[in-house]
């Protein structure tokens, strides 16, 4: 049996080779760490994880929905963003769907879980891998499934506002369900001017993906929500899986990480200049750089980084199997100075 | 949107409802709660989980196969064993199956998932609940998978095991894949002379289901495994759904559960002691109580006993939506003396 591993993240096949915990840039969470309250919530609920967890997850949406201003039954969380994506497509079990290419792996895979013919959408890097309008005219009454990842990844990058409202209102007339996933969203300059919640109401076919992963750094912990005015197919998401996806400890973390709005500040400051530093070293270094928006960049390099970076202790994300790139691309997390500044170091050293 | 809650265990409900918690005989989990080498790794975990979890789940696999005596490649773990009985499903993805009736309900609402066609095998009360003869000739070349739940949820019986093993070789004919649930296993006097662990290596068709959450009373941590000497089997079982599906905290927890050999003999004792007493004192009030092996036990009532009992804060698993019983059957979990003793007065006052 061969175990293929998609993402990056593998910190735990890099401690069993090599006996030590790498310096991951390979995979995009906030390196801050677990904020304390946070933690404390999950220590908490240690004593009290015996009981099943609540299968409607109450207080986690009751405290979502007094964030997100959404009714909480327009909210339903799940195992991770990756639990509702596979959710999503069983739910609506279609025939044909239409992804960007290169973007997150994971709609694919679902995607194949049901036999769904898979179309790609190619991004192109002389377009700076950004949306065109092209992709207007790829909806058809045929297409039964839109996936579209803002900002995108690897890339980063945003489709802008007017196009995506177009491609909102296309969906709505071929009948077509959109899946905008946000996860990183938290990461732009100004998120409340690129999400689509405002949406919702007015497009019951709009399903927006959100985590608490990559923002509050809780990947190990799984927690996901989607968005979606249209209640009786978020009930179908609900049966199209096990009842209790969503731990005691993740969802007594949710509530938690909803109050944590000064560490949301600090990684979102931290983010946006560490990005633009960046940005500027790796060009420094002449590499090609995508001016993305997130907390991580996609670059492409003349010569082969992973094995390099890997003997200096770091992980990068080799991007060779996104459909659309090939492996001179690879992403990197934006973390800390100190971090980003080991990480320019070695990169030079291997392109010097 | 109607949520429809099809398990006992809502304690948040209850809570939600009257204020405070309930005392549960509704799910059957250990009463002696998390134990505390688990409580300790889930608090050291807490500060480690903005990592993404293992998806391999490489230490806590290393360590199953240590105590179960079974590779590691013929080992997945899941998000509880709920997630693998749908990733088995999708999977497999049968057009026929067979499931007895009554059983656990989530084998079903799996197979629905991929629109398969369910036969029940209607268990009698006559017998005791017991599976017969007749259930081999039940299994035909267009069965695609079997579930058998030993011992039976909520009846708490098992099947012969002469009969299990008549069951594995017909399956082996007719090309079925059989899953044989043995989540409540470790309730049994002698679990065994019960596992069917010993049959993995000569039945590639057999999938054996496992779970931390009872025996361990961990169900709000989310973590189970599946057996299965077909490797390429479980790899697509792997695929079926996101890599991520077992936490950081459900890992760690694992890994120390499997530790906590004292608390294991502890809740084994207490379960045959409290189980036979709960029989006999269930028998005392004039209710038909079926002698089930695990930790939990079945009884019909000639009176309504959910509403009365919540009055008094207890909750009760009411059989009505289970499949081959009607709702004067009841379903309580074996718990302490002190709490059975309250649970039997409770039952008294109702039926005097």
């Amino acid at each position: 049996m061969k175990h293929e591993l998609t993402h990056g993240g593998d910190w735990a096949g890099f401690l069993s080779n090599r006996g030590y915990l790498p310096l991951d840039y390979s995979s995009n969470i906030s390196p801050l760490g677990v904020p304390p309250g946070v933690q404390e919530a999950l220590r908490k609920t240690a004593a009290k994880a015996d009981r099943y967890p609540d299968p409607l997850c109450r207080e986690l949406r009751k405290a979502l929905s007094r964030k997100e201003s959404i009714p909480e039954e327009q909210i339903l969380c799940g195992n991770g963003a990756a639990d509702l994506i596979f959710r999503a497509v069983l739910a609506r079990r279609p025939r044909r769907a239409l992804v960007t290419a290169p973007t997150f792996a994971e709609y694919e895979t679902a995607l194949d879980t049901v036999g769904c013919v898979v179309e790609h959408a190619m991004l192109k890097v002389e377009d700076g891998f950004a949306l065109g309008k092209g992709f207007l005219s790829a909806i058809t009454p045929e297409t039964d499934m839109v996936f579209l990842c803002e900002p995108n990844n690897p890339t980063g990058v945003t489709t802008a506002p007017a196009l995506l409202t177009q491609i909102l209102k296309r969906c709505r007339e071929t009948g077509t369900m959109l899946v905008v996933d946000e996860c990183f969203s938290d990461f732009l300059d100004a998120p409340e001017d690129h999400t689509r919640e405002g949406d919702l109401a007015k497009f019951p076919n709009l399903l927006l993906l959100k985590a608490f992963t990559k923002l509050y750094a809780m990947a190990g912990v799984r927690l996901g929500y989607v968005l979606c005015a249209d209640t009786d197919f978020l009930e179908r998401m609900r049966q199209m899986g096990q009842p209790w996806a969503v731990s005691s400890l993740a969802q007594a973390a949710g509530v938690a990480a909803l109050r944590e709005t000064d560490y949301v500040r600090q990684v979102r400051e931290l983010t946006m200049t560490e990005r633009a530093w960046l940005i500027q070293q790796l060009a420094g270094l002449g590499l090609r750089v995508i001016p993305g928006e997130a907390n991580y960049l996609l670059f492409q390099s003349p010569r082969p980084l992973s094995e390099p970076l890997e003997q200096q202790g770091i992980l990068l994300r080799n991007c060779g199997n996104y459909v659309g790139l090939d492996d001179t691309w690879y992403r990197i997390a934006v973390r800390t100075r100190t971090d980003n500044q080991r990480l320019i170091e070695a990169l030079g050293e291997v392109l010097r």
